[in-house]
């Protein structure tokens, strides 16, 4: 005797950009459950309405607080306002961070509540509000628990960004940075020619609003077809494969774009010492990263045992392969499974002499 | 600006019958991670190989300590293991507890590693195997928090059902005596006519499989096109309307079919108030709860306060809908959504008739 049950489930979300997105007004629910992050509540407060069909709750979350304890202070707010299963949207107001855990706890509660992405982060913006990840962080590694679980829409509006600082800016054009190395050459030229002028103006202008623009296509065609990681051989996996392990050790100092642009760089110095890319290429990836402010240098990415216990760990993430994303040119990438001991030493090595030359 | 994240999750697996299924001969698996049930493991100990490629957590697990305490446990001996992502599927053995748990933790670690069901009793045998979710218990509320997240495979062997006693297996006939009286006269007549053939020699015969066939056939018919519960009305939610907060307020001495069968009888109580079904037929469903000995009375399903706060705990489920199923004939139910006070009141009175009458 045997059975199959066999279905399949349709997911559809929008990503829309706006204006004044904390005004609220262009969300038609009867009642508002907010999640919010505390410091963009302190910054933004008089912006948000304030009257009996809105229900806050705010949140200190940083990578290092991304765990089950503000898991359980979100949960808890659920259940205390007896949200409904499916007519009551929890509206998820912060960085990646926040996004990342009250999509969780929405995907978890109930076996899945509805939820809205309003990211306020330039890095949140291009990333977190893109796919349909959720997590938080638990033994000590990043992101160990999660689900794929896609939200009713996310709403970008990029004029939040300009009160962040220069660096939390930077940290997130890290992740525009990875995407244009290994995936779009027109978006690695706009940020090489620019610098300037988006950060002076902090991601407000036209320009910004273009490479904002391209890196969300990019990332969505890199994502769209693989929602669910079927394929373990992703590209936008590119700095995520010795830096988890490296964020979670500086967790108090480092932030994710920190972490992952010097994950590219070691990544690039790989590629650079298999003749994959030319000396010129590699400089250049150099210098891009420089004129974000973003660094190209921790003692942490040439300590190779520190560098190979990162890369086991990602490994069990590939299923036990390396999957290692590495650039072949600007905007073109290969996935190597292949790397070595001596190779990875020498890329520490040719990583630290681009620090010194330069 | 506007982009589309759109796509779709195919989903497949097999329910199979399979005999000496503890043996694990037919999982073609390196490393086998197995989470099982204490009192399982002490039972059939000796059928379990031990070699180097077996690892074996054991978990005590009970609707009482079906929590996130208990999740820990298992997430933690994931960790410990350093499992990998896609092709140490983890094997779980024992009830519906211990798989809905088990279940819930593969859901979120690492966003999703792939297991087997291995149910061990004969409720978990026509129920928790067979659609996709998973869950747990929190907040003091039953399967608070969970997921929709399918099994590789559910391998099922109705010889471990023998050694439960008759108050357990009498627990699992009560979600077919459920299913029989809404979507399966026939299932209903074979349970009518055998109920001491099929206890006494403890679901061993040719009948209990008939009738195990039976109702997971019926299961399937009932889930398969409504996995992700996009609709919320379904027959299936017969007796899990008032039960769930009753269960758990007797978490501790009355079994989970237990409480099912009562809010079942209750619920026929409507029907025949309402006229839907005749008296003849109440006292047939009356009687073949009896027959099983299961039962059909208890304080709580007369306690009017008890009732209304557990049906609008159920109502936030069904996004503040009662969609109560009730019984219109034996093997036939509409969804109501307009009880009204009187009615419940007058339908515990008819059920306190009931056990006085008869």
């Amino acid at each position: 005797m045997k059975w199959t049950i066999s279905n399949s489930l349709p997911i559809s979300f929008d990503i829309v950009r706006s204006r004044n997105v904390l005004s609220l007004k262009e969300l038609d629910i009867a009642r508002k459950i907010i999640i919010i992050d505390h410091n963009v509540y302190e910054l933004y407060k008089d912006n948000i309405p304030c009257d009996s069909t809105i229900n806050i709750l705010t949140i200190n979350c940083t990578e290092a607080t991304k765990g089950l304890d503000n898991a359980q202070l979100i949960l808890n707010f659920f259940e205390t306002k007896n949200i409904l299963r499916r007519t009551e949207p929890v509206i998820a107001i912060g960085g990646g961070v926040l996004l990342d855990i009250v999509g969780f706890c929405c995907s978890i509660y109930r076996r899945g509540i509805p939820y809205i992405r309003i990211p306020t982060t330039l890095l949140s913006i291009i990333d977190a509000s893109i796919g349909i990840k959720t997590s938080i962080n638990h033994f000590d590694r990043r992101n160990r628990l999660g689900s794929f679980y896609p939200p009713l829409m996310s709403i970008l509006d990029t004029a939040l960004i300009k009160t962040q600082t220069a660096r939390e800016i930077s940290n997130g054009v890290a992740e525009i940075l990875k995407l244009s190395i290994v995936v779009d050459e027109t978006l690695f030229e706009l940020l090489e020619n620019n610098p300037k002028v988006v950060m002076e103006d902090k991601f407000q202008g036209d320009l910004a609003d273009q490479i904002i623009d391209i890196a969300i296509n990019s990332m969505i065609s890199e994502l769209n077809s693989n929602l669910w990681e079927q394929q373990l051989q992703r590209s936008v996996d590119f700095g995520h494969s010795f830096s988890p392990i490296i964020e979670m050790k500086n967790v108090c100092d480092m932030l994710h774009g920190e972490a992952v642009i010097l994950d590219c760089l070691l990544s690039s110095c790989i590629s650079f010492n298999r003749n994959l890319i030319s000396q010129d290429t590699l400089y250049r990836i150099f210098n891009l990263i420089k004129s974000y402010n973003l660094p190209t240098y921790h003692a942490d990415f040439y300590n190779i045992d520190l560098l190979n216990k990162a890369l086991t760990d990602t490994m069990k993430h590939r299923d036990n392969n390396q999957f290692l994303p590495i650039p072949t040119s600007i905007g073109g990438c290969i996935i190597i499974n292949d790397l070595t001991q001596d190779e990875l030493l020498l890329s520490t090595i040719t990583m630290r002499q681009l620090n010194n030359k330069i």
